[in-house]
């Protein structure tokens, strides 16, 4: 995966031979973004199963569960970390389902033998991604689990590859809501970074900009992490998409000066009447694009929603470190021993929002409706 | 003058022996905040005058008039820099206007010996004035512009004094807008650093907290330039107030969780319909606390008024240097190239400011009769 923490300033890939390494990315932020975490998940949680060393299918279950809760432990507001564990556990469950306990190496492998074949272990699009460490599992023969392992890395693959043509079907949703000329304002990184490849919000920016849409994006700076400064910048330069960066702070004097047509951003959890929590500021954004009658667009694959959460009160906002706050590229900006409140995600009250941009169509209020009606529930 | 780009890493003092080092240190921002710039700019002018070296009236006054002009051209949006300027030219002409042109050294002289002798050169309060050089008026008898010099002197002192003095009325003014309990959200720094001492927005909240009033403040970081991380939070824990760091994308999501009970900030300029140019991100925090039925507060020393201008439209908002949003503290945190946007202030409404709170006591709205009423038009 690109190290995400020292972009732009250096474009470095970091390889997981672990799965615990892929954990510590998750945390550290090396690789940040909901569908993007979701699909490190997967790929971290195939990663894992490929090196139990379990002697029965118990020992082999409790060692998977226990990587399956930690990567659950890692980042509690994107719910696309939990639906890529959902996701993966019912892979593994599906091989089992089946069969009375207690289970034996023989039958197991039998059912792992009736799965499909692995498919190639690398994906496509922006983020590259490879299942390391394959050594434990290329003797077949010596190995119970073999088709097990391979059905859960390519479940993974799956994800990752299902998440960049779900980018591509999203844009091309939301793009007829982007008009020639639009002065666009985007917070956060919801780009190809951010997912498998494409992106989300800029995926839709992305899709009208290869119409030939004569476009123009305002990047916030997005404090603390600087996701805006630092990753969508970069994303649009390279796209070639005009841009222009400020900080968080000018977006509502932008309004004011009438010079913003729309507003879209990404999102970290959806509830079921369309409550979004996304990246901290985003609420203020919304709150100022109603004042100044701006559309304001979530942009987010059905992964983001959680139709078991009526509404936005009970997602659980992360509070990161204070040193996010209080350092600056190294450098310490605030005097030592300040209290710092660092909320990472804020949420915003469906009423303030224009449209929920989907894989499946552009969801229109009332939500509760168009999410009870769209959302396959129970399925991924 | 405290160096207050390097706070509060390092607490550096620096000594301008020339005036244009005081224009140097307004433009880099050495020193910064509405009213201490006009404090710094008269203390400017009144020691470049100590070394203007013209033989003839008219060449004194061409060179006077010259370093008047090099002040007003450093930022254009605080009122209080020309309304500092505008008072030194007051008191300059005050010693011309009754004598018939064209002057002679002679009875320059002799006007300047009717003035008031020159004060004490140090000025009080937290920011400690002294204007050096002095030598080059040393002797009087050889130097016809001495009482001149002096006089200009003591006005800028006095201005420095007076600044002080009008911050702590302001405060005991504002005092009781902040109920006992009270968590209050201020942005920027509007504290003794922005002033010759104690502060507006600051000397409110000081004032409040010196009554025995329990407070907790939170205090907006203030992107680009950090004033709110860097000094105000500085200054609210060397006095021991009870305060919180958080980024500017943070406030929203605070008011809709309740946490905030006012908000009161500095000016920079206010407008005769009391439309207030303030801190970049301002704005915003008036939107949002309209939204969330917030008091929203200004504290400004009447000095920031300019009755000139009718209404908001027409105040200059400075743009300065891009490298302000894509480096902070020696790093670079965004891509090498990119457009930026970087307004240093914003206007906010009048019909979103609950109170003016100045040294003349708290206008409310309408502002344009309060305005109008209380502030002496064509006096300092």
């Amino acid at each position: 995966m690109i190290d995400q923490r020292i972009l732009p300033g250096a474009e470095q890939y970091v390889t997981c031979t672990d799965y615990r390494e892929v954990i510590a990315a998750i945390n550290d932020l090396t690789i940040r973004g909901a569908p993007a975490i979701g699909v490190a998940a997967a790929m971290g949680i195939a990663l894992g199963a490929l090196r139990i060393d379990g002697d029965t299918p118990e020992s082999f279950r409790i060692a998977f569960e226990e990587i399956c809760r930690q990567f659950a432990a890692t980042r509690p507001t994107a719910r696309n970390l939990f639906w890529a564990i959902e996701r993966m556990k019912r892979r593994y469950e599906s091989l089992f389902v089946s069969l009375p306990p207690p289970l034996t190496s023989a039958n197991i492998r039998q059912i792992a033998n009736n799965a499909e074949p692995a498919s190639s272990f690398s994906g496509g699009g922006q983020s590259s991604w490879t299942i390391v460490g394959r050594s434990v599992s290329s003797d077949p023969d010596h190995d119970p689990w073999h088709l097990l392992r391979e059905s859960l890395a390519t479940e993974a693959i799956q994800i990752c590859e299902e998440d960049i043509a779900i980018n591509r079907r999203l844009g091309a949703n939301g793009r007829d809501l982007i008009p020639d000329g639009a002065r666009i304002l985007t917070h956060c990184n919801a780009g190809a970074l951010a997912t498998a490849g494409y992106g989300t919000a800029l995926g839709v920016i992305r899709a009208a900009f290869e119409e030939g849409r004569k476009i123009h994006v305002y990047v916030d700076e997005t404090r603390p992490v600087l996701q805006g400064a630092r990753l969508t910048a970069w994303e649009l330069m390279r796209e070639k998409i005009p841009c222009t960066l400020i900080t968080d702070s000018m977006a509502g004097f932008l309004m004011q000066q009438g010079k913003i047509d729309l507003i879209i951003v990404g999102a970290d959890r959806i509830a079921a009447n369309g409550d979004t929590a996304n990246k901290i500021g985003t609420y203020t954004l919304a709150v100022l694009a109603r004042s100044h009658r701006i559309p304001f667009y979530i942009a987010a694959p059905l992964s983001t929603i959680d139709p078991a959460l009526s509404d936005g009160s009970a997602i659980v906002i992360e509070e990161r470190n204070p040193e996010e706050v209080t350092w600056v590229g190294g450098v310490q900006t605030a005097p030592e021993g300040i209290a710092v409140w660092n909320p990472a995600f804020d949420v915003t009250p469906h009423t303030l929002i224009t449209a929920i941009i989907t894989e499946a169509g552009v969801l229109r209020p009332p939500y509760a409706e168009a999410i009870n009606h769209i959302w396959p529930s129970g399925s991924g």
